[in-house]
């Protein structure tokens, strides 16, 4: 084996010094696809290529498209501090001088990696994890660890109340004697559903014979695999999965900073953030003039590099002004900048204290933010003051554009609109319990009859609608029309209709 | 303050000529952050970009990339008349040699600004207007000012039949004594609703502190404010907003004519113009190839420029083939080219005369272009001549790619589809109409009951969509299952569903 | 008239040279608006653009951007194989020598023809069909006449079930005596929607008159035209519309392979492709990358000209490795890498044996791939055998840039989505037999009562979705509530809460 990797390393080197395909530069602008000085890439790494370039070529040319390719940490910690696209302080001596490679990236920490095996001679890891990445961005393993993000699957499947609504919601329904009866779900539709973007815990069953181009291979059999969910368990025991947003193996900051990224997991009619970005002025003009714009810079500099904000402007990446100063930091945990809650729960609320929600109890003793009443679980979220810090420092970045006028007149029409729609959801609320006092719904299951199903779109479809549309500088035919207050009002009326309705045909049947 | 502006602006004046941020050009191709001849600004706008340079960096680097910043009045009027794009015939003197900086535009007609103020030693208005537009673009604000997009608060506001639909819709719910009540809607919601799209009324209430980076400063405190909705009623007393189309602070025609302007406030499910592009082939062409395209040339040249339209094509922009010829005069008053309106009412009709369509009475004394059951008030509306008039304006931009047998083959399809679809209205109509002779619901408010509810979904929502499929080439999937055929014949169905049942209870209830 | 003719290509041939519209190369990297050597234009095409020139122009510049206007057939032949564009052995000797123009197209096979007419001194056709392009193309339009494409027309109006589900959707309903009475869908409402996509018959009626610029021109009356529907009956009798992918009059593969082009009719609710795709990690890298991509190569090499797939890439495209081996040979048979059909039909089911499927007959002796109840005509099916051949060859696309592991996994959770999914559908039909046996909905016609949409809706709306979503690496947040989990398991509670309503109101009746 080890002579077939010789020749085939010998092989690539050639390929990569003649192949017209790698150094062929059709496009001196944006290509990536630079010649590579083989004297940096790792001997492992060479290795992992000469067979990979064959057998997957598309991830391998990819990451040759990638700054990863191109740079090796030591080179990259020699940047001005604010263009330094590294955390860590010292690299590790083995590290410092290899571009970042497959071995570089797959072998880290194998002690911890339950998922490593033998390979071709090398011993590697199948998923690379937040702590494998944080040899090089540790500032940003350490932010996202502790977020809301991290604790993704935790915060939907440790929450009763939420485990009720995934399984009614997901689980296959048979007829049985004309009634519905629910199945468990199976752990891939969850898979291919909620946890497609939470994420799955990803175990070694064991290893297994694969069948491959080249012959048959030993591999881990993994659980839940493949998934790049926010808030992946890896089999190393760390939380989440980096590819969810820099998506493998580019690892590119210009895709984690344009929407499409965010827009994966963040839409209609749940998390409608895309949605409502397109509708808006900053989308508008996003999608209208991005092609001029700086994607890449870092840091990045508004109106120089991007002249209206993308998701990553507003909620995580480092932005500075022309002349340098910085209006915010960068950080991966991605709450940090945001003073209130406006999706996924019953009803607006504070951000919670800890990325971890599932500690949270409220006085009905239900692991929620609020009561179905909307009674706040005020020691579980920040208080004022932080709140009021968050949104300084959201108005810092629309500062760079906007007067503050602009940006106050802006967000006490997202406080009057979260009021509103709270109390939108609160009708639909009073309606549920008098389909359950009236006895034609069952309060056992809040998710599984009609009447709750309505009462579950208003807050999770229709108020977050509104209020997404509300914060993002408008989309207000979406907040009219689309999912907003045409909804929420329509909603109350046929919840309206089908109690009277079916309390009507109750009470009859009562009293004959 | 004085001594601290001219620090400021020799400061400017240095980062203008040193700033590799400003003077660099990344591409060539693209990048239009020029370098300015500082001559070519005026004292005064000097003056505000010395310090909004620091503040608000982002407008002042969005208005460099402009024309505005590049170019003088003077300059722009000596260009042929076809690519002219400025129509004023003479501009001061005091203006003709400067570029449009922040002063030349902030300071028009100071007297009939309530929003005039004194800041930092100028006096200036908050809300730059239309009427400020006109010194330089005064043919464009003639067309738009006639136009329904000007009076786009008065046509929904002022009409009694739409504002109860827009305070059902906009309107706090509240359960009391199991009865739904709708509370008059708040200004913040109705500014973050249908008023975004069509525009807030902007009036000085006094003057307010602000808190802002420099201190603290005076600004006159104004009412719905920020708001860029294209019927925006404006502290001069001027209707409109240009930057609904073209954004702050690059004002650009690519922008304008790229269809994600339109979309902002034309789109699903009440004017699904964006999402009938999107499907359309012309939408294909767009998205597949419009990197290609001259998006910004004036004249724009079909076939050169541009290979498929955009909405600008079509609805406004001064269009000429290769060779040279008028294919459509330029036109800011929107509707111009159309000879039929297809939404936003129950039933399609010829285009009112009047942009200002409050005016309209039919013939049972209600402010509606055709009564309920589908009778036109004709006397608002054009006459037969005049439709054919702008078909044939609308066919001679057609006419730039297909040949007439084509044309009049689309628009007979088009001319079927309003007569089908407002005979789908038409039977949603008539079930209503017989709910409320029913008494099951009540048709004082023709919008607040789920049956009504749901005709109003037939002609806002279903209607409308399958003839913006027709009209735009073809969304074929769109008009059969998305919002159109599909959605009309189902709710005619549930309607009727709904009927029979509120029916067969309350008769059961009246023979007991 | 041919003196006109004359003169008029005088003028062309001069405006060609001399025009800086055609002869400026603004964009030396993308503009193919290149000089012509009007030597390789025929005569007769020379004709045609002399007049077409002034009078559409649109498409005489499409076509002067496009390959056609470039390259002779004698050359394009001369490529090596796996480079060639054109797929004829070889070309007879008028033709060869020619640039692919106006005549060249519009004057094959006239005897076929019944479109063909005079115009100008010249016989041409209207109607450029696949039997016309097969000159140069004869395997792709082979493949392509084999398919399900080519008989889409059929597929959907000469099976009973299907045409009484169009005739429901797209027929006028009015009320008559309380009663919804649906009219016969008229041709033109067909066209605009089922047929947009399908395609339409097109037939000559006669000849008749044509006022155009020029002044009045006698012409083909064709019935249901203008039309580019994918499997539209052309008037020589062959079968679609190359032009439904490849749009007038660049013929563009760029276009072809832009997901935009399949969106057109693959999208949401029934066929929702694209909005799947938008959703998945694939489309996420398209979107945020293709600008350095290279759309346009042949064959096309995944990670050097693409990093991500779009629907060409994994269903028809030649594909190779960067090493130029082939990973996946072109076809227009569309189905031909496809195993299993995921929407459409009330079951998944392997593909069938014929792109004819109205040959197809059930154990109920209908014309569909399953009974209502789930069970497989399997004898139209393709076998286990021809599934798992094209199952590799998918796998074999895949395989370019990822694993065999995480590609197992992959097609194991679609293939548990199809179970789960499919027991879904039949919960909703046993609802479905259930009203039907109550007698509160009628079976006669399965589409035009509420319940009996509901139960359309199930699984031409939302098992689909749920299977498109699990097939595309991913959409998940659009399986679990866009369209998907949600909407099935509220669809069965709706449908459950009508039928117990409907059956107890009806039930008292039959008690009185």
């Amino acid at each position: 084996m080890r002579r077939v990797l010789f020749v085939l390393i010998l092989l690539f080197l050639f390929v990569l010094s003649a192949s017209p395909g790698l150094a062929d530069k059709k496009d001196a602008e944006h290509k990536k696809d630079a010649e590579l000085s083989t004297a940096r890439l790792s001997p492992s790494t060479q290795a992992c290529i000469a067979c990979h370039a064959q057998y997957t070529p598309g991830i391998v040319h990819d990451w040759l498209s990638s700054r990863h390719s191109q740079t090796t940490p030591a080179d990259a910690m020699k940047k001005p501090e604010l263009e330094r696209r590294i955390s860590a302080d010292t690299i590790s001596e083995d590290l410092a001088g290899y571009v970042v490679g497959c071995y570089e990236c797959h072998s880290r920490n194998p002690k911890k990696h339950k998922d490593n095996f033998e390979h071709m001679g090398f011993r590697i890891n199948v998923v690379v994890s937040p702590d494998d990445c944080r040899t090089c961005h540790p500032v940003e393993v350490t932010q996202f660890s502790g977020s809301k993000k991290a604790n993704a699957i935790k915060n939907l499947m440790a929450n009763p109340v939420y485990h009720t609504l995934v399984d009614n919601v997901t689980g296959v329904k048979r007829i049985v004697n004309g009634k519905i009866i629910t199945e468990r779900p199976s752990e891939k539709t969850l898979h291919e559903s909620c946890l497609g973007c939470h994420g799955t815990k990803i175990e070694v069953k064991g290893m297994k014979q694969l069948v491959v181009a080249s012959g048959e291979i030993i591999v881990p059999d993994l659980t839940n695999w493949p998934n790049q969910g926010v808030g992946r368990e890896n089999p190393d025991g760390s939380l989440g999965a980096c590819t969810a947003c820099h998506p493998r193996h580019a690892f590119s900051i210009e895709v984690a900073r344009k929407p499409y990224t965010c827009a994966q997991c963040h839409e209609e009619p749940d998390v409608p953030a895309w949605d409502v970005y397109k509708e808006s002025k900053h989308g508008n003009i996003f999608f209208s003039k991005y092609h001029e714009w700086d994607m890449n810079a870092v840091p990045w500099t508004v109106g120089k590099d991007f002249k209206a904000p993308t998701c990553a402007v507003c909620h995580n990446s480092l932005i500075v002004s022309p002349s340098g100063a910085v209006l915010a930091e960068r950080t991966h945990d991605f709450g940090s900048r945001m003073w209130v809650r406006l999706f996924g729960l019953i009803y607006s609320h504070p951000q919670p204290v800890s990325g971890d929600t599932s500690v949270i109890k409220n006085k009905d003793g239900m692991p929620l933010p609020t009561t179905f009443t909307g009674m706040k679980a005020s020691e579980f979220l920040i208080d004022k003051e932080e709140q009021e810090k968050r949104l300084r420092s959201m108005k810092s970045v629309c500062n760079g554009c906007h007067n503050m006028d602009w940006i106050n007149g802006h967000f006490a029409k997202l406080a009057s609109t979260i009021l509103e729609t709270d109390a939108m959801t609160q009708a639909a609320t009073n309606l549920m319990l008098e389909a359950w006092s009236n006895g034609i719904e069952d309060k056992s299951n809040p998710f599984d009859e009609p009447i709750e199903q309505r009462w579950t779109k208003q807050w999770l479809f229709f108020a977050n609608s509104a209020r997404y549309a509300s914060a993002m500088t408008g989309a207000p035919d979406y907040a009219s029309f689309k999912h907003g207050w045409w909804n929420m009002t329509n909603n109350i009326a046929e919840m309206k209709e089908m109690i009277d309705l079916k309390t009507s045909v109750k009470d009859k049947k009562a009293t004959k």
